[in-house]
C-alpha cells in the first residue's frame, strides 16, 4: 500500500484555501499511485480554531468543504481532520475527527479520545471524547487511526485513564496512522520523536504520523511528520518549518533503513527558524507586507530587526530611530549601522520636542512634584505614539521588541514599548536574545558588536543601566525559568541556592505585573511555557506561592 | 440539625485573609449552636485561581490553611472548598473538593464530578472528575454533598453523560448540600434559582446552596445563596452582591414558607449593583483607592464617572477633561456639570499643543499625505498618554470607558481610549449604556440630560458623528447581539431581516478587530458572553462564518 503524507500550512478558517491546497496534494498523490493520503489534525479548518467551533455556521462550512474534496477521491482514500457533530443526547456537540473518504463517500469517521486541556490546549472546551474505538479496514489493510494526544498516554506519567491504542491493538491492526497538531517548542522535538518511536516499538506496528506546519498567531507548528517502521526506525522524516510531502511504499514485511534527521532539543538555529516562520506567517496570513519597529541601538530591537528582514525582506522593513536627550550617540550610530548592514530602510524622528510639549501640558498638574518613573514612561509612550502614527499612515505593522525577562518583571511601559501587533522575542529570556544575536552573526557581523557588548540600558534617564533596577540577567533569567517554566514556589527557588531577597523581589515583580501582560501583544511561543494562553494567571489576587 | 450558610467575599490566593474570614463565620455559627457550617466552592483559595493551581506551593498552602481551621471545629462540622491532591497513577493531579472537618479531623472529602469547561470555565485544565460518589453521614444525617456544576445536569440539554445526584440518590440521603461558584450574568439569576428548585423537587430533598460573592477581576459573583425545602420552596435567599450569613434550623419533617426574593432577569438595577461591586472589589483587592478617567462629555465616560463615584466615593475619583480643537463647547460644559453633580474632582488638560507637537515631529515623514484616521488616533493616544502620566504620578488607576458596541467593531483607538486597568462598561452595548444613564438619573439629574440626548460623537474631527461610520446603535446592537451572544453566522442574521450589506460589514468589523480586543483591559462580565476569557477567537484567521 502506498501512503502519501501531506504536511500543509493551512490557515484557520480558510476552508476554501485549505481545500485548494489539499486538492493539489491529492492530485500529486494520485499521480504517485498512492492508495491513501493523510492530512494533519483539523487540517480542513486549521488547528486551533478556538471559539469559531461554537458557531454552527463554521462547523457547517467544514462539511461543505468536505463535499468539495469528495469528487477527488475516486482513485484514492483521503484522511482529513475536521470537527464533526456528535449528535449525542448527553455530551458536547462536537468530535475532533479524522474522516476517511473514498469514491465520493465517507468510509469512516474516527474520533479523538484524549482531549488535551492544559498549557495552550483547551480541547475539552469543545469536544466530546470518543466512546468506542474501531480499526478501519481499507483496501484489505487494517488501519488504527488516532489523533495526536491519543498516542501520548503510553509513557508515564499518564494523564488519562484510557490509552486508545491499548483498545485498538486487540482488533489486530496492520498500521497506525496519527493525525497531529503538535506545536513546536525547543524542548519538545526529541521528546515527540521518542514518544512516537516508543509507540511503534510497544505495539509492534509501523506508524504514519502527519503533523501540521506553520504559525497560527502565537503558536508555531514545526511539521517534521514521520514514517516509523515496526522496529522503531524513522524511515522518513519530513522537513521542519515548511510544507512537505512524501509518498511511502509500505509493505507489511518490508524493512526500512533509519533515515532520521539529527535534531536536538534547544537548538538555536531551530528557534531562529521558528521565529522567522512565525513572523512570516503572521504577515502572510493577515495579508500584510510591511513591518516597522523602534530601533534603539539595543540588543532586542537589533535582533527583531534582523529577524524581520529575514522573514519579510529588507525592502519591507522600516527601522525608526527615536532618540531623546538621554540617548547616547553610540546607540544612534549602532542602530544606523545595523540598518545599513541589513539593507533595510530607516528614518529618524527625534522625540525631545514632543516630550517637552507633553511635560509642558502637565506642568500645572505636576507642579512641585519631582521627576520619577512618570517621565520615563512619557518617553516610552511618546515613541509608542509615533510608531503607531507611522503604522496608521503607511500601513506598516508594528513589531514589538520586548523579551521574556522584561515581560516577566514588567520592565516595560504599557502602551509604550509594549505596543505592537506581534511579539517575536517575548518567549526568549535576555540571555537567549544574546545567543540569538550571536547566531545571526555566525557568518559575519550583521548586528554590530557594540550592540552585543555594551551594558543593557533603557536610556530613559542619564546613565541608566538595567542593572540599576534588576539583578544581572544571568541570575534573573535562572530565577525566572524556575518560577515560570518549572513552576517552583519562591521557597523552592531559594532552596536551590539563590539569594532569598532577590528571589522574593523577582517573584513579586512577576506577580504584580500580570496586569501588564494581560494587555501585551501575542507572543511567538518557543518554550514549553510561554506568556499568553499557556500561562493563565488571575489578575486580582494575592500571590506569595 | 442547625446548618449555617456562609456567603463570603474571598480573595484569590489570600489564604490567610480567607481563613480569618472563615474563622469569624465559624465562631458566629458556634454561637448560634450550629451543627454544620457550609462555605462556597474553592472558598479557601477563592474561585477561580487559574494557573496558580499548577504550583505545588499553592496547593500546599491550601492544606496549611486547612490546618489553621481544624482547631475551630471541636463543636461544629465545617465544609470548605479547596483543591486536593488526587494521588492517581493515571489522571490529573488535583480534585476540586469539598472537605468536611470536625473535631480537628478530616471526616470526608468529596470531589466534583462535572467540570465545566466552556465560556469562562476551564476546570478540566486542572481537575480530575470524581470517580465514585458517596453520601457523607454526619451526626446521623446523610448529606449528599456536591459542587456547583454537579447539580446542573438535570435539565436538558445534558452536557455530561453522568448526573451525580442520580448516583447519590440510591444511597438514601436526607439533604443535599452544594458548594457553588456560580457567576453573575443578567440572564442567569432566574435560571439558577429554577434549576436549584428543580433539583429539590426532582430528588424530593431539601437543598443547602452556598454561592460565592464578590468580584474576581472580570468575573462577578452575586451570592444569593439558598435554602430550598423538599417541596421546592425557597425558604431562605441570602443577599446579592454582598457577604451574608444565615443559620437554618432544619428538621426532616419541617415545612418552610416560601421566602424568596423577586429577582428578574435583565434588571438594570442588578446590573448597576454588579458593576459597582466589580469596580469596588477591583480596587479593594488590589489595594488601590483612587481612580481617574477621561471625561469627554459623552455618555460612556459619564456613566463610568457615576459608577466610579458610587463604588469608590466622590473624593477618590478624578475626571480629566482633555479638550481639543474638535471638542464642542457643550461637551466641556457637560463634563464639568457632571463632575459638579457628582461632587468629584475634575481638572482640564488641553491637548492641542501636544497634538501640534506630535504632528510637527511627523511633518517630514507625512509630507504630501492627506489627513486620515492617523490624526484622529494621535488625539486619542495623546489623551491616553496624559491619563497614564497622571496615573503614574499620583497613583490613580485609569478606568477605561469603552462600551461593548465599540469594543466589538473596533471603534476605539488601541493605546488611546482603549487604555485603562479595568473596563466597567465593556459588556454593555451602547443602548444599555443609555439605559444605565437613565437608571442613574432615576431620582433626579446626575448625568446632565444633554449628555443623554445629544448624538454620540468621538469628536476627533469637525462635525463627526458615530453614525458617519457605524449603523445606528439600535440596529448595530441587535446585529452584534446575534453574532456575539447568540453565535449566529452572518447568513442566519440576514435571515432575521437585517440588511445584508450592513450585517456583513458589522460582522467583518468584529472579526478583523480581534487584534485590538486581544490587548484590551479586563471587562466586567454581566452577560452570558462577554469579550475576554468567555470568547476566545483566533487572531490570525479567515472568518466568514
Amino acid at each position: 500500500m502506498k501512503i502519501a503524507l501531506s504536511q500543509l500550512n493551512v490557515t484557520i478558517g480558510a476552508l476554501e484555501g485549505n481545500v485548494q491546497k489539499m486538492g493539489e496534494a491529492i492530485n500529486r498523490a494520485i499521480a504517485d499511485n498512492a492508495d491513501l493520503i493523510v492530512f494533519s489534525e483539523l487540517s480542513l479548518c486549521g488547528y486551533i480554531p478556538k471559539d469559531m467551533l461554537n458557531y454552527d455556521s463554521f462547523v457547517k462550512r467544514g462539511y461543505d468543504a468536505l463535499e468539495q474534496l469528495k469528487p477527488l477521491t475516486e482513485k484514492i482514500g483521503v484522511v482529513v481532520g475536521m470537527p464533526t457533530w456528535s449528535r449525542l443526547e448527553k455530551g458536547k456537540r462536537l468530535y475532533n475527527s479524522a474522516v476517511l473518504i473514498h469514491k465520493g463517500e465517507v468510509v469512516a469517521e474516527v474520533h479523538k479520545t484524549l482531549l488535551p486541556t492544559y498549557d495552550i490546549f483547551d480541547e475539552y472546551r469543545y469536544f466530546e471524547p470518543a466512546s468506542e474505538l474501531s480499526v478501519v479496514e481499507f483496501k484489505g489493510v487494517r488501519l488504527a487511526i488516532t489523533i495526536c494526544e491519543d498516542l501520548w498516554n503510553l509513557d508515564d506519567p499518564k494523564l488519562y485513564s484510557r490509552t486508545p491504542m491499548d483498545e485498538l491493538i486487540s482488533q489486530d491492526p496492520d498500521i497506525m496512522i496519527n493525525l497531529s497538531g503538535s506545536p513546536f517548542s525547543y524542548n519538545h522535538v526529541e521528546e515527540r520523536k521518542n514518544r512516537m518511536v516508543n509507540n511503534a516499538l510497544h505495539y509492534g506496528l509501523p506508524l504514519v504520523y502527519v503533523n501540521q506546519v506553520g504559525a497560527h498567531t502565537d503558536i508555531l507548528f514545526d511539521g517534521g511528520s514521520l514514517f516509523i517502521n515496526r522496529s522503531g526506525e524513522i524511515a522518513e522524516e519530513l522537513n521542519y518549518f515548511e510544507e512537505d510531502y512524501r509518498c511511502i511504499d509500505w509493505d507489511v514485511d518490508s524493512v526500512y533503513p533509519d533515515n532520521s534527521q539529527d535534531r536536538k532539543d534547544y537548538d538555536i538555529e531551530m528557534i531562529h527558524d521558528a521565529l522567522v516562520m512565525g513572523i512570516r506567517d503572521y504577515f502572510a496570513k493577515m495579508g500584510f507586507k510591511k513591518a516597522l519597529l523602534g530601533s534603539s541601538g539595543g540588543i532586542d530591537s537589533a535582533v527583531i530587526n534582523a529577524l524581520a528582514v529575514k522573514a519579510l525582506g529588507a525592502e519591507n522593513v522600516l527601522a525608526v530611530l527615536m532618540p531623546s536627550k538621554y540617548s547616547s550617540e553610540g546607540s544612534v550610530l549602532d542602530a544606523e549601522k545595523l540598518a545599513e548592514n541589513l539593507g533595510c530602510n530607516y528614518t529618524t524622528i527625534p522625540i525631545q520636542d514632543m516630550v517637552n510639549s507633553v511635560e509642558a501640558s502637565l506642568s500645572n498638574e505636576f507642579e512641585g512634584k519631582s521627576p520619577d518613573v512618570t517621565e520615563e514612561n512619557i518617553q516610552a509612550r511618546s515613541r509608542g505614539l509615533l510608531l503607531m502614527a507611522m503604522s496608521n499612515k503607511f500601513g506598516y505593522i508594528l513589531l514589538n521588541t520586548s523579551n521574556k525577562s522584561e515581560t516577566a518583571v514588567g520592565y516595560a511601559t504599557l502602551y509604550g514599548d509594549m505596543c505592537g501587533g506581534l511579539s517575536a522575542l517575548g518567549d526568549l529570556y535576555k540571555m537567549q536574545v544574546y545567543e540569538m544575536a550571536r547566531f545571526i552573526n555566525r557568518n559575519g557581523e550583521i548586528i554590530p558588536e557594540e550592540i552585543i557588548t555594551k551594558p543593557p540600558s533603557a536610556e530613559l534617564r542619564f546613565d541608566q543601566k538595567d542593572s540599576d533596577s534588576l539583578p544581572e540577567y544571568k541570575v534573573l533569567d535562572k530565577i525566572l525559568f524556575n518560577y515560570i517554566e518549572l513552576q517552583k514556589g519562591w521557597r523552592e527557588i531559594v532552596d536551590l541556592g539563590y539569594d532569598e531577597a532577590t528571589v522574593r523581589r523577582v517573584v513579586k515583580l512577576v506577580d504584580r505585573n500580570e496586569y501588564k501582560r494581560f494587555q501585551a501583544a501575542p507572543i511567538l511561543r518557543i518554550s514549553n511555557l510561554a506568556f499568553g494562553v499557556g500561562r493563565q494567571m488571575p489578575l486580582v489576587a494575592e500571590f506569595n506561592n
